[in-house]
């Protein structure tokens, strides 16, 4: 922090549960914000925006700091049950060790590559990302060393030099995201976080699954609207 | 190299001369090509395009293993010359200490995340990128520490763990680059480097200057069509 200027942060949000406590919590620091959205062609990708413009609008982000963008190309690519319509959705399987079949290769890199350089075009030192490592999918690209190695890569690749990547949520499980978000009064009933749907969640893929169990545990009420609501304590 | 099977890379070709030699030092080292080519766009992307096609061309690359990726937000940031018309592309200057006007924040970052994904869904174990180091512009995402950090997040972000960039003239001044084109047979005559103009290179932009006087210290004809043909040596 630098006397009475707060520090400017840019946030992830893609509109699901996470990236929206860690917003939640960029916000408590008293930084300045900036939100982006990053579509990939994934199937509740109108969903999610929707869910980031209402979530923003919560934060009273003015329109000029805020950024969607659109990325076509890792759709094209294929290779994902979140943007390839050839691969179905899984149903949920919380103990599965093998990379579920909606791991989308690299993709963190490339939302972190659009806010870095949004980052040092606006002057910005923060980035903030609600990525999970414990509590999660087993992403390769939301485990706690490759926020490190990608935070050594922002040392040497940005002329500014003083960007970092900050990851509030990384170490806590979906319960205790669950009652940080309700303890800073986060919207949580804006987020949206089925990987299948876009009206009513469905319930039983991974992430529905990670985040109904992790609301029943907090023993907070999830507001999104299920089609099915399976008890997973 | 395993067995009789050759190594596949994905090789980023933007069109200029430092990526079309790199992707004749992969010809030339028998791995499975794939292409890759990443508009963002800047003032000369449709001609860069094109150069991209002849290169392709000229290395007999199918259809299906070429892929041209637009990406639009780095344009809608602006920050650089390459890509916000209202900052003028600067007069070349070979001998500036502070960051050139071109320089697009974290610009390889975005390639190489590309490169990867696409690596990672078609199972290629390299990444070619026709960076430089010593005799370039000084953008930090050009220089040997910007890669090994690289290559570190790629060991824990990515599924494969296996996928890794080479860089094979990052260390060459632009007259070896252009002996070690024309040793390698590389389609130099296809390859475009002005970052202002489209049909007749200006001759006076930085990446023009640094061209030509590459090609003037090799003693190779430069087969570019130039306005002006300012002697560099």
């Amino acid at each position: 922090m630098n006397g009475s200027e707060p520090d400017q942060a840019v946030v992830l949000v893609s509109g699901g549960l996470d990236s929206c406590v860690a917003l939640a919590w960029a916000a408590a620091q008293g930084w300045s914000l900036r939100v982006l959205h990053v579509g990939y062609g994934q199937r509740t990708a109108r969903r999610e925006a929707q869910a980031f413009r209402e979530i923003a609008d919560y934060y009273c982000v003015p329109p000029d700091r805020r950024l969607e963008v659109e990325i076509t190309y890792l759709a094209e690519m294929g290779g994902s049950s979140l943007t390839d319509p050839r691969i179905e959705v899984e149903a949920a399987d919380l103990e599965r060790a093998e990379m579920p079949l909606s791991y989308v290769p690299f993709r963190n890199t490339h939302l972190l590559a659009i806010a870095t350089s949004w980052a040092e075009v606006t002057g910005s030192e923060l980035i903030v990302i609600g990525a999970v490592s414990e509590d999660s999918s087993g992403y390769p690209d939301c485990r706690p060393e490759y926020y490190e190695a990608f935070n050594a890569l922002l040392r040497v690749g940005t002329a500014a030099r003083n960007i970092r990547v900050v990851t509030p949520v990384i170490g806590l499980d979906k319960a205790a995201i669950v009652r940080l978000g309700a303890e800073l009064g986060a919207p949580l009933h804006a987020t949206w976080s089925c990987y299948r749907d876009e009206d009513q969640a469905c319930g039983t893929c991974d992430s529905c699954a990670l985040r109904l169990r992790g609301f029943q545990r907090a023993a907070v009420p999830d507001p999104a609207p299920y089609r099915v609501r399976p008890i997973y304590e």
